[in-house]
């Protein structure tokens, strides 16, 4: 018989296991509303076969701006703060620059000179930064800038400024069979060094604006040479030239947050068939930035006002998105431990609560934080887990686990799980604890279901 | 003991059949030798995880020039003749053209004097037949001219006249991981319309030749417009210029036929770790041209050279391919029937012998010809089984099957399996059949196999 009850308590387990595996929200970091039911909607509708508006997988082509839609671009554009530092990092080998605009004012920290210099200004560092140099040893400056560069309010590298969200969208598109695609108006090179490691799109699928090169023989080895002059301006008209140069067919979804991608919005859009335009609307001051139609950097006027007529999603920042970045993850589990029996707790009991990872199946899991409370006086007993948020990986599910013990007996142990922190589960827990004997167990259970039953 | 023969023949089939497939050729079309085995080589040091040349899925990309290296570029451009045949269509709304050249030349005939207009007369003749219209619109252009359009010496549309061995070393290189892309001279608009069902390669991944587009809203509906103005020119020392464009990481392998690839050899091959550059040499005028050093479509010369000092393998398409265009396939396969027992054959038997395809295990196999010999007379009897081209598919495995039969009576049947025509199997084949009762098979079967092992 002891057997018999082991496979059953398995396979509650499993059954317990199975709805929450099959029910994963692809889009944990989004609220529940308008804007993530218009993403999962159309999703659904391009990849149900059979369907009036399935799309075959070739053709499920997604464009993605990248500055304020798939990372920040407040205070400035990060391209122009590594601009800036390579202007201060070259200048021993350009003494010329000090009595040069718009280097004198780089130089001096003077940036109501450098903006006051406009477009021209902008191209000059531009081309003094970017060009000179051969296309693997520009790719290699990125890099080493970006290792070390902080954004200045968040004082972390760049590249955490991602965006939670939209690299949950992102997943989510590609695991229905979409090819994700940055489309710029940042330069195609400074982007390539990083955009497969930060946002899993490889270099051949990012578009953006550019310099021309040169290829040339160097004692023999060839070589691709930046030269100071444009090739292309990946932006707004742009954008759509950009995308039939490199992709060759139209998207079927767009996502952008300014009137930067008001053309790529509109191409995208207007072709046959289920289409899709997203607009990231940045109204969250204290997680982030808040700006629309009077900024200069990311202003969003027309393409807000188009979206009525058009059908484009909003997406309110403030309202739609429950975390901005990956590092805002809660810090800590809290919740209380119990049990059902009326049974009083021994004096000298002592409770374990864990934080687990539970994701692996058929290894054991493994322990992000543990708390142990003696003397826990009666139930429930109230808990905290703190752990290290780096340890949290938004794709893996974790659970909080508690036992009972009596002078290194256990008495109750939790066999159910509670998931918690990722995957849209809470940060607080009830956590409830059984006797360990298993036949008690079974017994009890149906008692519980049975209590259950009759108090709702 | 019924039950065990069956399963001991049924896992000698079994065991017959496994190092077929375990050996299947990928390259069926390529003759053995160094062209094939350097190929095959490269792509088993890059895939090899843990070995010194591993190179991870992400970087295993290949680049494909297009004219003369995946279909035929004699006697003219294909994308020449469309522009010559587009004069023509056209030529009723431009009433100027008579007296204008080079159009007046093209709608005489007079390919002398367009080819004495030389590159500007040729740019002429592209911007008045590939700009003007929408994106969409030229697609439909090329679609629709492809459709009709035939070459003028093998009289088939010109995507037939791909070679079938690149068809194969594109599936090879896929089916190893790699990312396999088009870098062209040819127009990047003209190629991606039938690229992806012609190579397999979608048009994000096409790589050519550009003229300017503009983005306009028509009455509302976005639109990209096709200038007379050139964008870029991926050709000779473009190709590098044009890959780092487009793909922003360098390839590990590239496969061209003439000088006009020579820098795209240089740029992939001078890369670290494991490399591969390959050169059709077209040496086959009676099957396809032999053109060289001097020809002036095409020309190999100083990149022929160059193979020898940077290690790139030349495929002398007369040596190294054993069928060049797809269409090419033989149309019978022959051989013989017989058996190893010292019996006369009944003279009122008779003998049916079958090409089938065999590639689907679990279900049977698909007759594809079939013929009846009566009065077959002794052995061996010779046989020859007819059939359809259009019915052979060169990545399915296809066999031939003999029964002997005497007033319905099976007497005879084969048992072992005769791979013919595809993945590298001959067209002629000895069938050897042997006598149906089972328990006699396997003692007939050893008594062959002594034999064979004596007389060998």
């Amino acid at each position: 018989m002891k057997r018999h009850f082991l496979t059953a308590i398995t396979l509650a387990v499993l059954l317990a296991l199975a709805p929450l595996a099959a029910a994963a929200d692809p889009l944990p970091s989004w609220s529940e509303g308008q804007a993530k039911r218009s993403v999962v909607d159309f999703v659904q509708r391009v990849t149900t076969a059979g369907g009036a508006d399935f799309v075959p997988v070739s053709e499920r082509i997604a464009v993605f701006d990248n500055d304020g839609a798939l990372w920040a671009e407040k205070p400035m554009y990060v391209q122009l703060a590594f601009a800036l530092d390579r202007v201060k990092a070259l200048a021993p080998g350009h003494p010329e620059w000090k009595d040069t605009q718009p280097f004198k004012a780089v130089l001096e920290g003077d940036m109501k000179t450098v903006t006051a210099g406009g477009e021209h200004a902008l191209l000059e560092l531009v081309m003094a930064t970017h060009a000179g140099m051969t296309t693997d040893a520009f790719a290699q400056v990125v890099k080493d800038w970006l290792a070390t560069a902080k954004h200045p309010r968040f004082n972390r590298p760049y590249t955490e400024l991602v965006y939670q969200p939209m690299l949950e969208l992102l997943a989510y598109l590609r695991a229905n069979g979409f090819k994700t695609f940055i489309v710029s108006g940042g330069g195609i090179e400074f982007m390539r060094p990083w955009t497969e490691k930060v946002y899993g799109i490889p270099p051949e699928q990012v578009i953006g604006s550019s310099i021309k090169t040169r290829f040339e023989l160097r004692d023999g080895a060839p070589v691709l040479v930046r030269l100071p002059e444009i090739n292309f301006i990946d932006d707004k008209a742009g954008k759509p030239v950009g995308i039939q140069m490199h992709i060759g067919r139209r998207p079927i979804a767009a996502f952008g947050n300014s009137d930067g991608d008001l053309q790529m919005l509109q191409w995208t859009t207007a072709g046959p068939g289920a289409r899709f335009g997203l607009i990231v609307h940045h109204t969250d001051a204290d997680r982030e930035y808040a700006y629309d139609r009077q900024s200069s950097v990311g202003r969003l006027d027309q393409a807000l006002n188009e979206a009525k007529t058009r059908g484009w999603t909003v997406v309110d920042m403030k309202q739609d998105w429950q975390r901005v970045f990956p590092f805002e993850i809660k810090a800590s589990v809290s919740g209380t431990v119990s049990y059902l029996q009326r049974i009083a707790l021994p004096p000298d009991a002592s409770v374990a609560v864990k934080l687990v990872d539970i994701s692996k199946q058929d290894v054991p899991a493994v322990t992000i934080a543990e708390q142990k409370i003696t003397h826990p006086g009666q139930m429930p007993i109230p808990y905290e887990l703190r752990f290290d948020p780096e340890k949290i990986d938004p794709r893996m599910t974790y659970a909080v686990q508690a036992r009972i013990e009596q002078g290194g007996k256990l008495l109750f142990n939790s066999t159910q799980v509670f998931p918690v922190i990722t995957r849209g589960n809470p940060s607080y827990m009830e956590v409830k604890v059984e006797p360990v004997k298993k036949t008690r167990e079974i017994e009890e259970k149906n008692q519980a279901a049975n209590h259950e039953a009759e108090s709702t």
